[in-house]
């Protein structure tokens, strides 16, 4: 039997990591998530979770200072002989097929492992070739990331190929720490016990992703969505075009979250930040975007990455004027008295 | 035979650490202890001390250059042919089990095999995996890492996954001083002796351990604990929710020590310096606690690491007012006259 | 089968680097091209496109942290016993002939690597030997780069071996940009329906390109154009003499990729940025062309490197005085509403 | 026959190191001796000559760039198989056994490795473990390193814990220099004739010394020698207790030295600045003492590090006032006319 | 059938350098030629074209990263078994014998393989030594070293070793340049025709430097030379006596060259610049020739390597006052209309 | 038949070297000559004409890049079992018994290799051991080193062990440089009738050190040279002992030298330049001499080694006055018309 995970549904606050992540279970072709924040702020603890909403529930840990041959797995030539063919030893890629491979400190990994990385995770494929003999196997994972910017930069051309980026918010408010701290202590002392009282909320949860997912094909990737897109992305001067792509895709994955059956302006807002937060680039004077200003405010999304962009509770964050209709959907994280 | 080591029991000064290093054995939860301070303070006669109030009464000493394979044990695959399985050689993880893990100056080992040493010891658990054969084993251990913060520091997110943090005070007076060297002299001269004359200290140390660890499973975790720690946390504004979390173990902890059936204020301000020295921000301004001024006097064991705070004897400081209570017990460690 | 490819014919945009690639396409003699810009342009979209018009259609990914012997192939002296020859295990160069191999971020690559890469572009043979055994291939690939010169630069020596240098434009306007995620959704949906849709066009950009192919060898690389090339490079102060010869093979591919029987004035200009970018001394005063002026106007193609030229749509640029007829023919992509 | 040395009992001046070293090879719990000085002045003939005061006599030099495998030995499994056991290849820590292992420039060598031999030389044994098999051998040996410390400094920790220090002086008086040479050619043109002609003097600071470590046991590490060290200790504000527990034990072997039956004044006087040179901060200022101002005059041997302290000729030094009996006994070397 | 080179004869300008490099095949204990030079002057071209002249023709390529093994050959000590002799295998050294050997950026080869090449050419052999095994054969090549010193220096050890010294100039004239590319091309388009149409005058290069060889040993290396070279020599400043034996060597294959019977005046002039500009100290102020001033007016020759000389087309030159006769012969180059 | 070399004798100026070279000759307990000057001053073949004086006439040099191996040799294990001892592969400290071991620029070896070669050069004897089983051979050989102090010192250390230390002169006089041009002309182009015409010189040469080492042994290091030079050392303000003994050693050789049957003023004079330039401190103020002056006029040869001490052709030094007789004996090379 598997070790049991805190089930995402438990988490407290944390509320649009939990939305990117979902989004990246509905739909895989958004790319990975990068998480950054300071230390224990449990990041590995919701990508755990993250791994029960998916097909396979495999979680697997990308460790520090791991091989390309571990992570890509082996091809025997010595086996070939006599049979024509190699034996393949999977490594990590391989394992981490149809759930999460989770990544911590992915700052401090050398660049050509997580630039393999993302292009097994954007290709759903891992290729290992050697010698004229080769092997491909599915791999199709969610590739999630950690990082704490202090201790080192990833590049940008690496930042760019991670598909939506959050902040987690370093100091909760003391009755959230607490509450949080509760259902940790409730989980470590009977995971049993706590997963059965939780089950209902996670499998709501579960049968949510379930059923955007099932939904999400039948959600067109509008014009209208794309165009309305692409003025926010040149107006907040992104460099390249994945912001583009990866915003409409995240965009439908939360309608499809929201049972809806197309794209509104509100599924657009809600991904802006995820898609945005990593593109941009640093220095960007706030009055240079040069023409046509979108017509939602684009300022708060579009805010450069240096800002502290908390990702915390809602409630905590200053009246904004919402344009069009409500920004956001209101916290739909089960709550538990 | 083993070894024989100085009891811990026959250590003079050094309460805190003693405190901290008990707490830890009371509670392996709590996570590992960190011991800073300067050259020629006997910290590892501390550590080893602390091995024999443990189950197995294992040390192990962790080599500056140990490899990764050394630490973790190898799987030899060659083994595996013929009988499907392959045989493990246990690493020092292994032989840890049960006992203390001794990492001297654990800021000069490579950030990948401290991380490594986390894990386990978070854990209690060494698990080994190659090309598809894997082993696993119970670790669990009490790992005890010095550093002299002078000569390179740990990350930040390797710190905060140390449970506590103890400073030792570099020059005891000479009373003191002169009452250490007389007691480690008479340990070198005649082990056996020493050890006789202390051994009702001793037992009793052990004892309270022992029934510390029995009682534990008894004391709740309970709420208004939880709720005025995380109203410290906030108001110390320490990165992430570990600190909260260890904090209420070893105030649980703490309480058991003290034979209490529950946790007490005097339980939470007692360990609050062991759980806030290496989790705050470096320059936090003394002013900048935002909201919600916790109810204690927060300046004292929430000071910023950079501070001097010694770990000598009790009677050094300077008075203090106690808002609730005794803030600490008095020193409960055996005096030999 | 091979993956199905994004079809050139569907690029949006980027039309001068389509251009640069079909001339190389068209006389591979020209040399490798080298592509600048930031991330998330899909330069290896381009790039994969690039080898649909190649003879063989091999596309070949040069892996960071490739080494000498996976890149050139290995003899196997061990084979030789008994029969007096070496048995070769062909590398990525031998994969690629025929077709093109592509070198994302090749300013990343060690130099005596890339070295390797220009000498087998250049001369389309691949000789590998060892202890006195050896062995050939051909090995005639068009040699695709791309690099952000943000993240190190190629040493001069290095950079003037590419015959090419395109820089795509950072951000395309946003009805382009829409244009370009619609059409990789497309081809993302349903890749069958969409190169069907597209097969017309790629079908005559193919065909155009073979006939150039064909056409070429019947332009004269005449003295008229040398001349007038010389002087321009003379007033650019190139270094060296690369320049001069690649804009001539260039301007002749231009020439044949126009039809046209001869090189005109306006195949010389439509290459000149190509050739002159990455050959110009970096902190060239604009008024230091020494004498000679040339007859057009040198300043726009033989502008330093230093400047973001974009790569975009042309109808972007600000207009300019073509003192000798149009200067460059307008866009030939095909463009579907 | 192994090499003849120059005998320690006709080395010229130096006296504090000869006594320094005396001191070591009657109590070798005293730890190391760190010899500090500039190039030529024959460390290595001191330490060579102390061999021959110590039960084996070997003398063991550690060569720069030696393995850690050289030093420790290495256990060969394979030997194993079908036995049970490994083979050990013993190493220099083996071959050093009973003697003085000399590492010339020890600030050079690797860190792993100075700790290595610094904890073979205080526990006096060699615990090799590989895979599951372990050897262990005694491994008594004195440690003699030498630096110089403007070719790059050893770490504090390390510093701390060779037991004694003591600086060359760098430049000897003419008489001196014309005296060392005069001798140091009389053994290099007949070694058996010089030997013989310095066999008596040799001999009575052999059995000095080992007249005094047998009497060394009898002599009382006592309270009141203790209370005033420590009284020291902390007026010179050393990191640490080494220092205390050193100097009681120097003391004592100096005691034994002047066949004394108990520590004197002059004992703690005489090893003062050997315990304390290397374990002093580098900036403390004179004024700093904090508190109960030690009852001798604690300047000249409390003196930090940095300051020139000769350790050649005494009748060179200064007169100084002698607050407790005579600071130290008159040079005992025997001086030939 | 070896590939067919470009002739020697058929490069346009560079005159310098072409005398170089006769000079240095006509004699080739004059040392190897450096030349310096911006990318893209075609400087393997014009070492390619002197193999033609020398007896073996070969032309070896040494890579960027070769190791020390590929260059000097290996010992295979196995194969002495059973026969008392070692089977030696050849590396690039064996290879170039009889011809040149080229190093593209010699000044990026590690020391330690420059010094071995720059020993193998002065020696005209190759010795190999292993475990008391010995191989040594005959290894006469000239040896042709490119840099631009822009990328890094030779060290002035390394530099001196080079006989001659040659810088091109980084922009021949707009005529020059065409005509350069125009013979170029004709070479790529038909190599044979080519050949065929300059084999009369490369017929003629080759028979010069081939009677130039034959009438060398004929030439005295006369004492009124010397001394006006040494006088030159200690005017110039030049460190060591290298540039003395070389200038001499120099002018007397200039003279065979010229197919005099002896060293005139002419003959030193015209090779001082190749001696000279490699080994003058670099900022030796123009008035400290401290005595003796020679005849000839020095500063030109004599002028130190950080200036821009150019090799190219003498006509380009400022004219100058000849003090002793026409200062070199015009060139002699086949120029074809 | 070996390589026949430029005698010594025919060597033109460099009076110092020679000097110094021969006294390395007739007393190798000196210790190594470091020679120091710029490129090009036929270093090495100074060093290849003291082999001819010595017992074998080896000639042995030391490559950049050897490693530790190849210099002592290698003790091949595997041939030890069944025969109980080890098969010694001889390296270049074994090949260099009985003659000159040669390393070109010394200061670029790595710290351990010199070392080690100066512990074998100062013993006589190589002594390599490995795993328990050992091997020593006789290493009897002069060790001369070159540097060029531009680029990169040796550690003082280091330097001190060189037992005499002579700089070349960078610019010898125009006659001169001739002359040795001539010189070496004349040996390139007929060696064995060079070497013929030489002999009675050579021969005169070799007997005249040949002599002075049969002599050597009957010249007492007697008390007032001892005592002079000790004063000389003292007021030069060398670190160390070193420079005292070799000073006597050397002033020795230079008496046996003189056929003189005892050291007098003249001999101490003559070498005083050699022992002291590389053991002086760098910066020593020329007032600094605190005590007793030398008689004789001590500020020549104790000049701090930054100066540019020539050591070329004595008439060209300023006239100096001699306080105690000839300060030198005329240079006794012989001179040929």
């Amino acid at each position: 039997m598997p070790d049991s995970h805190f089930p995402l549904a438990a988490v407290v606050g944390a509320d649009d990591l939990k939305l990117a992540l979902c989004l990246a279970a509905i739909d895989p072709a958004i790319g990975g998530v990068l998480i950054e924040g300071p230390r224990g702020m449990a990041k590995s603890t919701l990508a755990r979770g993250l791994a029960d909403l998916l097909p396979s529930g495999q979680f697997v840990t990308l460790p520090l200072g791991a091989s390309e041959e571990r992570i890509v797995g082996s091809l025997d030539l010595d086996a070939a002989l006599g049979e024509g063919r190699a034996e393949f030893s999977p490594g990590l890629l391989a394992k981490a097929d149809g759930g999460v491979l989770y990544v911590d400190e992915v700052n401090l990994l050398p660049d050509h492992l997580v630039d393999l990385l993302l292009d097994a995770a954007s290709s759903g494929v891992n290729h290992v070739e050697r010698d004229g003999v080769s092997h491909r196997h599915a791999s199709r994972f969610v590739l999630i990331g950690t990082m704490n910017s202090e201790e080192g930069e990833l590049r940008p051309q690496l930042l760019d190929r991670f598909g939506l980026n959050v902040a987690l918010d370093a100091q909760p408010q003391p009755a959230q720490r607490a509450e949080i701290v509760r259902r940790r202590l409730g989980f470590d002392a009977d995971p049993v016990r706590f997963l059965s009282s939780w089950s209902v909320e996670q499998e709501a949860l579960r049968a949510r992703c379930q059923s955007a997912r099932t939904r999400l094909l039948d959600i067109p990737l509008d014009d209208a969505a794309l165009e309305q897109i692409s003025q926010r992305c040149f107006a907040a001067q992104v460099d390249g075009l994945r912001a583009d792509l990866v915003w409409l895709r995240a965009a439908r994955a939360h309608a499809a979250w929201r049972a809806s059956a197309r794209i509104e302006d509100e599924d657009i807002e809600a991904v802006a930040a995820f898609v945005l937060r990593h593109r941009q680039r640093q220095a960007a004077p706030p009055s240079s975007t040069p023409q046509s200003p979108p017509p939602h405010e684009p300022d708060q999304p579009g805010a450069p990455r240096q800002q502290n962009e908390g990702a915390g509770d809602w409630g905590q964050l200053p009246a904004q004027a919402q344009p069009v209709g409500a920004r956001r959907e209101p916290p739909q994280w089960p709550k538990k008295s």
